[in-house]
């Protein structure tokens, strides 16, 4: 695909508002100046005169005006009542309408969320959706799903998951065959749960084009001995929060060590450039967006408080996803899931003849 | 407690067999020498001549010869058969029979957990054990429960790993009333499955003497928002090891970076006290041992790889639980828990003369 994609921007999310989304835009467009138009919601007054700051960006821009926004305080029930109209909705309503390919908002995520499933509903075959998250390995990246959408997800849906998964890993992550691995507690076939058994035996005879590799630990993750890891969003969700909390952890402590004599100060003052690199390496914004999947359009929720570099990177994700053919890979494979699902529930018990032939 | 208490060990488990664990109860001997006595299970002949060289320790051991000790592949099940007779088997019986208040052991899990069920059986008002792991945060250590033992727990389940959680804390890490949390993807009551807050409701009521804090996340357990953090088998076992490998991949950066070029060699070179005391910090030998709770004697695994600082480490958690009032604390709050689901199962509907007065 080489023409523009849309983008449809919810201005008014996140901490900061409109300047982070509009310098992040400005960023995005000299990395590839090409790729992209956008469509910004939100209030045209304090839009406007950030826009006219950079000029090569707001010539791809148009500003849609919208009154009201969804704040970060709003109960997902009460944003869904209230927010007709808000630019969180009209962004959404941007993609429905199929006016853009992908939206992007940093504003509230179970508002996002209600938001996205009543406007875009899910896709054929899809019951539930998934957040994905691409998280940093000793290799590359690796998409984890559901890390929050869907906390109790039944064996297909595991499946949908990492059909899901795995084009999201070839559109954001340029992979071909992303290896597909399904989050256990052991390696063994006897270990884990009913679910999780469950769905690794259906993504076996399901006759996917997937590349499933079996069983993987909370270890492979960063290990980067899978692409795509898939779970439940209650066990997504506290694997995501608790790597970066000791993420976090080991920083502080690397922080405490080069700063606890005037010996250590001097090394880390030495290493100065090196250690720049790797915070750089550490910031979350490389890898800020969730992104919701399994909806009529994708959208990508970029985290409250990231900077312009984060939505920088955030909207590259929702871009990648546009200008890819995940709708279509991930229909052929639901639809193959589907036949083979309906295949079992009708076939009939097998005969005795048949048995013994 | 100021008697030695008395810990039984299988001296045969673990990648190296006898020479760390005798090295390893040298090591703790030096450390705490009038603590504890040790009656060590295996092959006299191999054990004999290591304890030689150690006659503080060899005084306070008493070896019981076994022919036989199960391997790190056998299956738990097949273990289960055929290890009647085994160091590992005899180690937990010495429990069993009184002769031993905690027993440790850094062979095969699956294979001890087997034994030390049938052996010791669950303690009065627990259904499943819990295997507790402490990991380093912020501010101390924060207990997990379960991290493997009952993969899919019930909200009353729970509520009991709470119980024993908050007893191992005060026991191994010396907390008064240790905050306990239970592990959730959000800190809003709505948040979380039907388990997660049937277990909250259930905590809260119940009476227990017990610093109940409510829902925590992934992120708080590293941060040290709460001493103890409640979960289930499969979400604590992927938390676990997710945060080992994303603790691995941050330390692989961190030597990455300190070793990039020239200069940050030499930085490297200059900060080479700090970041050797960084590597101890983060040593997982630190914090070795996963303890079998709930079943009548406590039982440690130790890291199959540890080594003779591990392997103290987890014979120190043995003792400290040994000698402290674990199993009268847990029992006190058991009962507790049993009268008010028991009261709770025979109160009859609300009379509707009483609901208006």
């Amino acid at each position: 695909m080489t023409s523009r994609a849309t983008i449809s921007v919810d201005a008014m999310g996140g901490d900061h508002g409109p300047s982070v989304v509009v310098e992040g835009i400005a960023q995005l467009t000299r990395k590839r100046p090409d790729a992209a138009r956008y469509l910004l919601h939100g209030r045209e007054s304090e839009i406007a005169p950030l826009l006219a700051q950079y000029p090569d960006a707001a010539a791809i821009c148009e500003i849609r005006h919208s009154d009201t926004h969804v704040t970060m305080s709003d109960k997902p029930s009460e944003a869904l009542r209230r927010s007709r109209g808000s630019s969180m909705w009209n962004a959404i309503t941007s993609v429905r309408d199929g006016e853009a390919t992908a939206a992007l908002s940093a504003g509230n995520t179970g508002a996002l969320m209600a938001i996205s499933k009543v406007l875009l509903r899910t896709m054929k075959n899809v019951h539930r959706p998934a957040i994905a998250a691409s998280w940093p390995t000793v290799k590359g990246y690796c998409v984890v799903l559901d890390v929050g959408a869907t906390v109790e997800a039944q064996p297909r849906q595991l499946v949908e998951f990492a059909i899901m998964g795995a084009a999201f890993h070839r559109a954001v992550h340029s992979s071909t065959q992303p290896r597909v691995g399904l989050l256990n507690v052991g390696a063994e076939d006897v270990k884990g749960n009913d679910t999780v058994r469950e769905a690794d035996e259906l993504i076996r005879r399901a006759g996917l084009d997937l590349n499933y590799i079996g069983y993987v630990e909370g270890n492979d993750i960063s290990l980067g001995a899978s692409d795509v890891v898939v779970t439940d969003g209650f066990t997504g969700n506290v694997a995501l929060k608790t790597a970066e909390g000791t993420a976090r952890l080991v920083a502080a402590w690397v922080r405490e060590a080069l700063t606890s004599d005037l010996r250590a100060k001097l090394g880390a003052l030495l290493s100065a450039h090196a250690l720049k690199q790797l915070r750089a390496r550490m910031d979350p914004n490389n890898v800020n967006g969730g992104v919701f999947l399994g909806l009529n359009g994708a959208v990508v929720k970029s985290h409250g408080g990231a900077d312009a570099d984060g939505l920088a990177s955030a909207l590259g994700v929702a871009l990648d996803i546009a200008r890819s053919d995940f709708q279509n890979q991930v229909s052929a494979n639901l639809d193959q899931l589907e036949k083979r699902v309906e295949a079992e529930d009708e076939a009939p018990a097998p005969q005795p003849a048949e048995a013994a032939s």
